[in-house]
């Protein structure tokens, strides 16, 4: 049960050119993979973030976790933060959060592994045995810039027709019982017609929509007055605990937050204030799986709703989001996944995690259920080195295509 | 790892005449012993209530019980409550919460011993290697009703001067750092002089008072005002969550409680009102010892205190207590135990768990780190049977003494 290495790869995989509030996703998306190799053989599997600055840090880790016990998860979040200290003394503890929390998960698939149990288990078991994914549409281009290529499959997507088209696709291949709308990027006015116009053609679907706080207050209060009994929820209408309590106010919508509470230490703020009905939780920086637990026990104790927060990703990610998802205690909404988007590039051998009917069954093989391919990992790697990328920057990539765009918030 | 029996066996132990808002304690003290036996000889211990409808519904959970994974927590409940159903479809559900902690004990002790690694490993690391407690000094008689016996060897403590003595010894024998009285026996103005010698007694030892809510809210602030930087912290001077909000709005000291929020769903109210400001975790009532953790993030999480609330226990317990108190991410004063009280009778091989300088060793063996000695919890179980007891009743042991006395509160 004792580590004896730590291998982190850093990855690129290709992403589709999903428009947001801060630009547009780049060609390729950056991500790291964490093989933790206990004692025995066994070998842990973790997804994180794929900056740079992350990848190194991680990276730098090996030498502090080599010889902790696998078991005892405090001892290696202590020796994340002792190689993150020893490398800068005042290091963002934030930084820490999204080192440790990759490794925790790969400590997790470990346990697992060794014990013959899935990782649901050893969070306190699961108590469903799948979990509801929404369908995530967003708005795009065709294809990405410079490109001479066709289209790609999706398609643009720029106006509530061409939403409600990705929503039909997304439905027919993912069975989607939910969707939610990426906003913040056009007039609200016209993204507040794409949510009537999914309202229409799927009656009876839960529907959410996400503009990343690009609206000021007034504009938020406006359209949750528009789209109240449309909505299912509203997620970061606008920036800051202030904002988003006053919208809250008056809303008449719950409104989901993973930008406004995003640590532990703003929730008693975010309770005193009723600034958020709903929190998407996220293991990659809450810190790992067990803390991603505690967040849903908060969440029931005080009548928070819970969800779940997405970044671009791949299977070993969707693997972990779904055991923690059957292990919370309630999960009260869908959870978010960029997977429909990101999977056809993943590196693990196909079939142990997919969406199907909307919804991710919770592997029952021992640890994450799930195995790698490491060809697959080796040219996702290669990819990553040949890009030269250190960072994901949508601002600069949208300044390509129009030069004088600039992500203030708020914009509307 | 799978459970392939599970024997509640219990016992009955000497205890001595303390006297509390609620009466006397008898002269025994009923108590459960788990032992949960797992596929490949492993043995989980776990230490419960000794009431004999608890006693009786945990037997009842065994049949559930077998065949499930000692790591699967979740599944280990679910059995409980099936079985607790099965029984009394109305059963209260803090039956189930209070019958399936030992086994959720017994469970972590047998995982500790088939991993080779502490039960506080498994409850997310030990962030301390030992745990502090406190004092718990009590006014008592010299001897039970009825016993043409001598003194028992700590004698009365009746007045201040007693509560002093006993102290003395306590903090002989066990180094006590931090002292607590339990008080709501004689008149408030007594007990607070009793504090006001051990202050000067023992100056600068940190020094606690629990009246069990035997108090009027007028009472409460009087005494805390007298005792205003004198106690560390007041504990349910007052009955019910509007009355401890009164207090603490005057009171001038932090307000504890293992009486008016005794689980999860009273948090929220107890935050929003201010009721409390230190919570008095008991894994034995809140659900075990991964629940007991989760309560603590939550206090992390809303900056209420932390502290640990005892009923009177045997070692086992105590080591249950140490494990999940060495894993609490912050624990802000030492933890209350009986153990000085009723240690001398346990049915542990000695050594492995021990109060020494006010604290106890966090056991680094497998599991609990403790050994059952059968010899020790036949001779228990043998007082139990013999005894014919069934229930606590410190009432009526002091209506044997004081015809006249009733427990109502408030008194004072
Ligand atoms: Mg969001
Ligand atoms: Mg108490």
């Amino acid at each position: 049960m004792i580590i004896q290495d730590l291998i982190v790869t850093p990855i690129a995989f290709p992403d589709p050119p999903l428009l947001n509030a801060a630009g547009v996703h780049e060609p390729l998306a950056l991500r790291s993979v964490v093989q933790l190799v206990v004692a025995g053989g066994v070998v842990g599997l973790g997804e994180g973030w794929g900056e740079r600055d992350v990848v190194e840090a991680m990276t730098c880790a090996r030498d502090e976790l080599v010889g902790q016990n696998v078991f005892d998860l405090a001892a290696v979040e202590a020796a994340v933060g002792r190689s993150i200290s020893a490398r800068d003394q005042g290091a963002d503890t934030r930084l820490q959060t999204i080192v440790f929390a990759p490794i925790e998960v790969a400590c997790h698939d470990a346990q697992g592994k060794i014990l013959g149990v899935p990782v649901s288990t050893l969070l306190g078991g699961a108590v469903r045995d799948s979990v509801d994914f929404s369908g995530y549409l967003f708005y795009k281009w065709d294809r990405h810039l410079g490109t001479a290529a066709a289209p790609d499959r999706w398609g643009a997507a720029l106006d509530p027709a061409g939403i409600v088209d990705q929503a039909r696709t997304m439905i027919d291949e993912f069975g989607f019982r939910s969707l939610k709308l990426k906003a913040g990027v056009f007039h609200p006015d016209e993204e507040a017609a794409a949510i009537e116009a999914l309202a229409e053609a799927f009656p009876g679907t839960p529907l959410r929509m996400d503009p990343n706080g690009v609206w000021s207050v007034e504009t938020s209060v406006a359209i949750a007055e528009r789209l109240r009994g449309t909505l299912q929820y509203l997620e970061d209408p606008t920036m800051g605990m202030a904002g988003m309590s006053a919208v809250a106010q008056d809303a008449g919508i719950p409104l989901a937050t993973n930008m406004c509470v995003v640590g532990f230490d703003q929730i008693a703020e975010a309770v005193r204030t009723d600034a958020v009905q709903i929190i998407l939780s996220d293991h990659h920086f809450w810190g790992g799986l067990r803390r991603t637990r505690e967040l849903g026990v908060i969440c029931e104790t005080f009548g928070l709703g819970l969800s779940m927060h997405s970044n671009s990703h791949l299977g070993i990610s969707l693997a972990a989001m779904t055991h923690v998802a059957a292990a919370m205690p309630r999960i009260d909404y869908a959870c978010d996944t960029h997977y429909p988007w990101n999977g056809e590039h993943d590196i693990l051998e196909p079939g142990a995690i997919e969406i199907r009917d909307g919804a991710v069954r919770v592997p029952t093989g021992p640890g994450l259920g799930v195995e790698l391919d490491e060809g697959r990992l080796g040219e996702l790697h290669a990819l990553y080195t040949a890009s030269g990328r250190t960072h994901r920057d949508d601002e600069a990539y949208m300044q390509a295509a129009q030069p004088d765009f600039v992500d203030v918030r708020p914009r509307f």
